[in-house]
C-alpha cells in the first residue's frame, strides 16, 4: 500500500481504540484517517467528533474504507470481523489476543490465501515490539527461551501489594480505574491474558502453535497474606511469569504461573503496568526488553506502528514455521515449586518427585518440592478452586 | 537472495570475526559458509581450519564468493572494502562504526545506486537490535529521544570501579584481556566509539546525519578519585551516556559525555559490558532495551542476524530521511554539569550561565552549573588535555 492513503474502519472504542484515536489526532497524519467506528452501543455518549455506527456492514460495504483495525473485547466477534476483512483482501491490525491464541493457524492460512496482511504486535506486550523482533531478528537456531511479564494489569496489582502494602481488592480496583485491566478481571488475574500472548509469541519465536488448553496456566487470585509474607522473608517477589523454553532433544515447554523472583533478576524490577521480556539465546546470552504493557496511549501507539508497517507493505513471514526441525511441545518437565495448601487432601493433587521443605502450623502449611508440568496441568482447575497457591521457586 | 547459499568472504579475524566463525560452526548452517578470510598478518598462528589470505583480491576475484562481511579495525581499509563490494553488487555486513560514522551518507547512496544491501546492526550495541528497531518500528513523529550506554568496554571499567573498587588501570587491563576493549583504548574511554554509534543510531532514529566533529564528545579518562567519591556521596554513578533528543522547534541535540546517574534510572543498573538504550516517545513513554554490547559471541551472533536478514532480502529503507520536516541539529542547548578543575584558569574555559554550587579546597575544586553545548564543544580538546573532569548532573 506504499504511498496510499489509509481510510480505516475501526471496530471498538474502548481504552485502546480511544488511545489510537487520540494518538492519530495528535500527530495529524495525512496518510492515515479513521473513517468510521463500529461500536456495540451507539447510544453511549462519546466526547469525540467521529462517525459512529453499530452496523459492521457500514464499514465493510464502504468502498472508501481500505483498512480494518479491530480493537474489541469479544473474541468471537473479533474472529468474524478479522476473517471477513481478510477474505475481502482488506489488511487488518488486530489487538485481540484471545482470538489470535485460538485461531492463529487459520489466520496465517487466510493471509497466505488472500495475500493480505494481518498485524498484531500491539496484542502482546503493548508498546514493546516483541513479536516483530522475534520474527525478524532472533534466529531460531540461537533462541533458547522467552520469559517475561506479559500482563500489565496483574503486575500492577502485584506491585501495589509488594511495594505499597495495598490489599489485593484495592489494587485490582485501582488497576480497573486506570484502564489497565481487561473488563473481565479473571483474564488478567488468572493468567489467561498472559497465556494468549505466550501462544502468539511462541508462534513467532519457535514456529509452533500450541492450543491454550494444553498449557499449564495458573494466576495470582489465590495468593494470600501468608504467601506474601513468605516471599518477603525470602527477599523475593511474586511475579506472574509466562515462559517458553527449549529444553533437551528439541522439546519445548510452556507455562504461565507465579514465580518467586529474586532481586538479581531483570524482571524483579519490572513494576506497575510495565511489561518486561527476557530473550535468551545460545550466543548472545540474554536480552531484556521493557516498556509499558497496558494503557490507551502506549497500546494505541503500538497499534499505529502496526498500521504504519502495513503502509510499508510489511507482513509477518512466519519464517520459523518452515523449519525442517520444529521443536515438539511437551509437559514432561519438572519445576521446583512453593505449594501452600489447607488440607492433607490437597496434597494428594500433586505428586512431588522430591520434597525439599515441609512446613505445617495450625493455619499455614506449605511444601517446597519438585513436581511435573504434566501433573500440574492435569489438576489445574482443581488447584484454582481450592484454597491452594502454587508458584515456581527456582533455587537461582 | 532468498533460498541462495551464501559464500562469505570475511575481512578480519579479531574477537568478532572469530566469534562469527565459532557461532556459524556451532549451528552448522547449510546456507551460510565462510569461504575465505582476509587478514593483515597471514603468518600469525591460528587454531582454526579455514582458508586464510592477506590479499583482498583473492576474495573479490573469487566468483564463488557472493557476500562480504567486514569486521576489521582500520576504518580506512574498511571503507575501501565496503565500497568496492557494493560497487560490485555484493551485499555487505559491516561492523565498523568509525567508517560508518564518517561515510554513512555515501554508503546510503551506493546502496541505492547499485541496488544492494549494506547491513550493520551489529555495529551499534552488539547484540541489541537497536538500529533495525528504530528503522522499522518507532515512528518518527512519536520518537523524542534515544539515550543510553553504547560502549560496553567503558561501562565495564566504570562497573569495576564503582562496584568492586578496582583501580582505573586494572579495570582497563581486565577489559582488554576479556576482549571487550577496542585495540586502541581511547576509542572506548574517550567516548569516540559511543559517538560513532550515536551518529549511526541518529540516522535511523531521526533521519539526519551529523558529522563526528560537530558533536560534543567527552569520555571518562580524566575521572579521578575525588570524582568517584563525589558520585558515591550523592548515591549516583558515572555512566558514559550517548544522547540524541528532539528539543523544541524541531531541533535536535546530540552529545556523548559522562553523566551522574541516580538509582531510579534504568541505565543505573546496566553493569559490566552490557549496553542499555532508553527510547522515549510521545505516547509510549519509554522503552528500555538491554543486552550484551561487546564480546565475540554476542557480537558474532548479531553479525549472523544481519547475514540472515540479507538472506531474506532485508534492506534498511532509511525511511525517516525522506521526511518533509527533518529536525535540525543544534548546539544551542544548556546542561547542568559537575565541573571539577585544578586552576582558576580552567574556569575560564567555560562560561556558566548559572552557578548552583561552588566548592574549593586545597586539592579539590568543583562547580555545579549550567553551561551550553556550544561552549563545551568549542573547548572539548582543551577539557581533555587539562586536569578537568566534566559530567552531566541532572537534578532528576
Amino acid at each position: 500500500m506504499n504511498g496510499k492513503k489509509l481510510n480505516i474502519g475501526l471496530f471498538g472504542f474502548g481504552t485502546v481504540g480511544r488511545g489510537l484515536f487520540d494518538v492519530l489526532k495528535r500527530i495529524g497524519s495525512k496518510n492515515v484517517e479513521i473513517k468510521r467506528i463500529c461500536v456495540r452501543n451507539i447510544n453511549k455518549p462519546r466526547s469525540v467528533e467521529a462517525e459512529f455506527t453499530d452496523n459492521p456492514d457500514e464499514i465493510f460495504n464502504d468502498p472508501d474504507i481500505n483498512f480494518i483495525v479491530e480493537l474489541i473485547d469479544d473474541a468471537d466477534a473479533a474472529y468474524s470481523i478479522v476473517k471477513r476483512a481478510l477474505q475481502m483482501g482488506l489488511p487488518v491490525v488486530s489487538g485481540n489476543k484471545k482470538m489470535l491464541a485460538h485461531h492463529i493457524e487459520e489466520m496465517i492460512e487466510l493471509q497466505a490465501r488472500y495475500n493480505v496482511a494481518l498485524l498484531y504486535d500491539a496484542s502482546a506486550c503493548g508498546s514493546i515490539p516483541v513479536i516483530r523482533n522475534l520474527e525478524e531478528y532472533y534466529d531460531n537456531d540461537l533462541l533458547t527461551s522467552v520469559k517475561g511479564i506479559l500482563n500489565g494489569s496483574s503486575n500492577f496489582i502485584l506491585s501495589k501489594i509488594f511495594n505499597e502494602k495495598m490489599s489485593y481488592a484495592d489494587a485490582l480496583k485501582l488497576a480497573q480505574e486506570l484502564g489497565f485491566a481487561e473488563s473481565n478481571p479473571s483474564l488478567d488475574i488468572d493468567g489467561w491474558d498472559s497465556l494468549f500472548k505466550l501462544i502468539i509469541v511462541t508462534v513467532h519465536a519457535f514456529g509452533i502453535y500450541v492450543a491454550p488448553e494444553k498449557i499449564f496456566t495458573y494466576g495470582i487470585s489465590n495468593m494470600n497474606d501468608d504467601d506474601i509474607r513468605f516471599a518477603n522473608e525470602k527477599e523475593r517477589r511474586f511475579k506472574l511469569v509466562a515462559h517458553v523454553e527449549k529444553i533437551a532433544d528439541n522439546k519445548l515447554i510452556m507455562c504461565v504461573m507465579p514465580q518467586l523472583i529474586s532481586r538479581n533478576k531483570y524482571i524483579y524490577s519490572v513494576e506497575d503496568e510495565f511489561n518486561g521480556v527476557v530473550i535468551k539465546g545460545l550466543f548472545y546470552d540474554k536480552q531484556f526488553m521493557f516498556g509499558r504493557g497496558a494503557g490507551g496511549y502506549p497500546t494505541g501507539s503500538a497499534v499505529l506502528s502496526d498500521i504504519t508497517a502495513c503502509l510499508y507493505d510489511y507482513k509477518y513471514e512466519y519464517k520459523k514455521r518452515n523449519d525442517s526441525q520444529l521443536p515438539e511441545y511437551t509437559l514432561d518437565h519438572t519445576f521446583r515449586v512453593y505449594f501452600r495448601y489447607e488440607d492433607v487432601a490437597d496434597l494428594e493433587l500433586v505428586k512431588f518427585e522430591e520434597v525439599y521443605e515441609n512446613y505445617t502450623s495450625a493455619d499455614y502449611k506449605y511444601v517446597v518440592g519438585r513436581v511435573s508440568l504434566a501433573n500440574l496441568h492435569s489438576v489445574q482447575d482443581e488447584l484454582r478452586k481450592r484454597n491452594i497457591f502454587i508458584a515456581a521457586y527456582p533455587r537461582d
